[in-house]
C-alpha cells in the first residue's frame, strides 16, 4: 500500500507568483506588497484594479483617467443586449456572465492592439451592466411594475436544479426601502440619469440595480468588498484560469474558466450559501441551536475556515465591522446577531474562524442586493486578480499538465458486441 | 538560490484516475482497460463514449438504444439557434461552442433527474449541429450560394487577432468535390433528408457539413478520430475541468472550462496549427528545407512530442495510416508527402515523434473539413473524457487549490495618491 497523499494539491507549490501573499504564518494578505488593511482603509477598488493589472498604484492623473476609461467602457453593445435577453429569467446569473463574456469576445476579440489589460477593464465595467440588463429585462417582462414576485414564480419552475439558483426566500426580504436603494424601489430603473463624471464601479452597480444613486455608506462598503475579493493567489478559479492560459488560449476563455470555477459552493458560491443558511433562522438562539445540530449531523457550514489561512482570514475582520455598521443603518434587528451566534458556535465547537464570505453575505444583504447577485459581484472584483495571473502565466509559460496515479483495470481483451452483458 | 522546479506540474501526481493509462513505459493508451488499438479497429465512437461515461462497453441493445438517444438529442432548440445567429461570422468556432454550451445550460439545467451523463449525451449530439447551424447561417447570409469567399472577406476584418482565427488560406483549398462531401458542395445544405435510423455522430456531422450523406470511408475515419481524441488522463483541459468540478460547480461550467482550455495552440489548437504550417509548402522538398530552417531559428513546430509519451504516441500510428489511405482516395499529390517530410526532419533533428494532432490535420482536410472546425471536432470527442473525469472528481472530491511560491515585493507602506509617481 502506498501512503495516501492529501489530495487537491494541498500545500503543493504549483508555480511562482509576485502578485499576492496569502497566509504567511497563517495570516496576512498583501497585493503587490500593499496590505489588505491599507487598501481597504485608504484605497478604492479602481486603485486596487490598477495595481493588480498594471503593477503599480495610479497617481492622481492616472486614477482620474482610469475612472474615465471604465465609465466609457460601461456601455453595453446592442447585440450583446439581444443575446442576454434570450437567456431565460431563471438562468443562473453566473451563466449569464459566462455567455456575456464569451459573446463579447466574439465582438471585441483580443488582438495585438487590444490585450488582456484593456479587455479586463472592459469586463470590469460591463459585468454589472450585463447582469443588470438581463435582470431588469425579465423583471419588466414579468410584471411591468418590476415585481420581484413575478420573477420568483418563474424561477421556481426549476427548483429541482442541483445548483442553488436564485434564493427566492431571501430575495423577497429585500425590502422596498433597503438602504442601498436610497428610498423605495419602484422597479422603474434609471429614473435619475447616472452622472458619469462621478463614475465608480461600486456606485454604477448600485445605481443600475436600484435605478437611482445609492447612499454613500452603501457605495463605500460595496467598494471595500470589491477590494477584499480582488485577489487571492492560487485559489481554485485563479489556478484554473492559469491552466487555461497555459495552453496559450485566449484571454476571454481564461475568464470564462474563472467564472465557471468561482461559481461552486466551495468557492465563490459560498457567500450565497451563507445567506441561504442564516435566513432560515428567526433569531440568535435558534441559530445557535440549529448550528450545533448541523455540526452534530456532520453537515457543512459554509463561510468558515480556509485551505491556507490557519489563524484567521484578515479580510473577515474588515467586512465584519462594515456588516455591523450596515446592520445598524438598515435597522436590522436579527440577521447580524444570527451571524454572530453562528460564528460563536463555530469557534467553540470547531475552532474555525469566519472567512470573507461569511460577513460579506449580510453586508450585501443590508444594502439591498438580491442573494443571487453575490457571486456575480465577486466576479467583478476577481476579474482583476484573474487578469494579473493570466498575464503572469503568459510571461513565463509552461503548459500546466500534471499526471495521475492509475487505479483502473489492467489491460482487458476486446469483447465482440454480441458477447457483452 | 533554491533549485528551480520543472514547472507546469510536470510529473506531479495531482490525483488518482481509473479512466485511462497514458504512456506507461513511455507508450500505450487504454480507456478503462481497453487498448486504443482495439477500440480504433473494432469499436465505434458511440461504444467509446458509452464506455467512458457509463463505465462499461454497451451490449447490442444498449448500443442501439444509445444511438437512438443521441439521434433524438441532435435537435437544436429554437432559442439556441437565435443566440448562435447573433454571434458574428468571424467568431472563433470554439467561442460559438462555449456560448452554445452555457446557453443550453440555462435552458436545460443540471438537476437531480438530469445529470452529467445525460447532459454529456445531449452535448455530444448537439455540438456539431450548433457549430454547423452558425456556420451555414453566415454562409447563407454572406452569399446565398454558400460562397466561402464571402465569409472569408468578413473574417479578414479581424486579422490582427492574436488567435489563429479561421485559417482563410486553408479553407479555400477545400475543393468542391472533396471526398468527404460525396460530390460537389453547392452550399445547399440538407438537400437529402438525414436518415435518423442510421445515425452516428460521425455520419451526422459530415451530413450537416456537406448537406448530403458522406462516403463510408470518410465516416469511418472521422469515427476513428473521435475514438482517438476521446480521453487522455490529466491533460490540461481535463485537469482544468476537474479544478472547476472540485469547487462543486455545475457540469456545464466544467465543460466550458474544457472547451476554453482545449482551444490553446499547445493543446487542441495544435491540429489547426499543423494545417496552417503544412499548407504553406508546395512540395516535400520545400517542406524539408523550411522545417530545417524553422528549427535552426528555434521556432516551434506543432504536432510533435508529448509531455507524457517519450517513445511514440500510439494514436499517431493509427491516424497516420488512415491519413495515407484518405490521401490516395482524395487524389492528393502533395500534402501527405509534405507531412512525411516534416516528420522525417523532426525525427532526425529533434528525435521527436508525431503526436495525434499531426496526421489528424491532413485526415480531416482530405475529407473536406475546413481547418477552423478541427478543434471543435476534438470537443465532440473529448466531451466523453471530460465527463468521465468530472464524474470521477465528484465521487471523491476535494477542492483543487495548490499554493504558490511568493516572489513579489516585501511589505510596502501606503502612499497617499498625491505622493505617487
Amino acid at each position: 500500500m502506498t501512503v495516501k497523499k492529501p489530495g487537491g494539491l494541498a500545500g503543493i507549490e504549483a508555480g511562482e507568483t509576485a502578485i499576492s501573499t496569502v497566509g504567511k504564518n497563517g495570516l496576512g494578505l498583501t497585493y503587490r506588497g500593499y496590505s489588505i488593511e491599507d487598501l481597504a482603509e485608504h484605497g478604492s477598488f479602481e486603485e486596487t484594479a490598477y495595481l493588480l493589472i498594471r503593477g503599480k498604484l495610479p497617481n492622481v492623473d492616472e486614477l482620474a483617467a482610469y475612472r474615465r476609461k471604465l465609465a466609457e467602457a460601461s456601455q453595453l453593445p446592442e447585440t450583446l443586449q439581444r443575446i442576454l435577453e434570450l437567456l431565460p429569467a431563471d438562468a443562473h446569473p453566473m451563466e449569464v456572465l459566462q455567455v456575456g463574456c464569451i459573446a463579447l469576445g466574439t465582438m471585441e476579440p483580443e488582438s495585438a492592439s487590444v490585450g488582456a489589460a484593456d479587455i479586463a477593464d472592459r469586463l470590469i465595467a460591463l459585468t454589472g451592466p450585463m447582469l443588470l440588463h438581463w435582470h431588469h429585462f425579465h423583471r419588466r417582462a414579468a410584471g411591468g411594475d418590476g415585481s420581484v414576485e413575478a420573477l420568483q414564480l418563474e424561477s421556481s419552475a426549476s427548483e429541482d436544479s442541483v445548483d442553488a439558483k436564485a434564493a427566492e426566500g431571501v430575495e423577497s426580504e429585500v425590502t422596498a426601502d433597503a438602504p442601498g436603494s436610497n428610498g423605495s424601489d419602484t422597479g422603474e430603473v434609471q429614473e435619475e440619469p447616472f452622472d458619469l463624471d462621478h463614475y465608480t464601479v461600486a456606485s454604477h452597480f448600485l445605481y443600475l440595480l436600484h435605478g437611482k444613486h445609492a447612499e454613500h455608506l452603501a457605495i463605500r462598503v460595496f467598494d471595500v468588498s470589491l477590494i477584499l475579493y480582488a485577489e487571492h493567489e492560487f485559489n481554485a478559479s485563479t489556478f484554473a484560469a492559469r491552466v487555461t492560459a497555459s495552453t496559450l488560449s485566449n484571454y476571454y476563455s481564461c475568464i470564462a474558466t474563472g467564472i465557471g470555477t468561482l461559481r461552486g459552493n466551495l468557492h465563490g458560491g459560498a457567500n450565497e450559501a451563507v445567506m441561504e443558511l442564516i435566513t432560515q433562522f428567526d433569531n440568535a438562539e435558534e441559530a445557535e441551536a440549529a448550528t450545533r445540530a448541523r455540526l452534530a449531523a456532520k453537515q457543512l457550514i459554509m463561510g468558515f475556515g480556509h485551505r491556507v489561512y490557519t489563524v484567521s482570514d484578515p479580510r473577515s475582520d474588515i467586512i465584519k465591522k462594515w456588516s455591523e455598521t450596515l446592520s445598524l443603518w438598515a435597522d436590522d434587528s436579527q440577521l447580524y446577531a444570527i451571524s454572530e451566534a453562528v460564528e460563536q458556535v463555530m469557534r467553540q465547537e470547531k475552532s474555525l474562524f469566519p472567512n470573507l464570505d461569511f460577513y460579506s453575505a449580510t453586508a450585501y444583504h443590508f444594502m439591498g442586493i438580491p442573494t443571487r447577485m453575490f457571486t456575480p459581484i465577486f466576479v467583478i472584483s476577481r476579474l482583476t486578480g484573474w487578469t494579473a495571473h493570466i498575464m503572469e502565466q503568459r510571461q513565463n509559460n509552461r503548459i500546466i499538465r500534471p499526471t495521475a496515479a492509475y487505479v483502473g483495470p489492467d489491460p482487458l481483451p476486446w469483447p465482440a458486441v454480441h458477447e457483452r452483458h
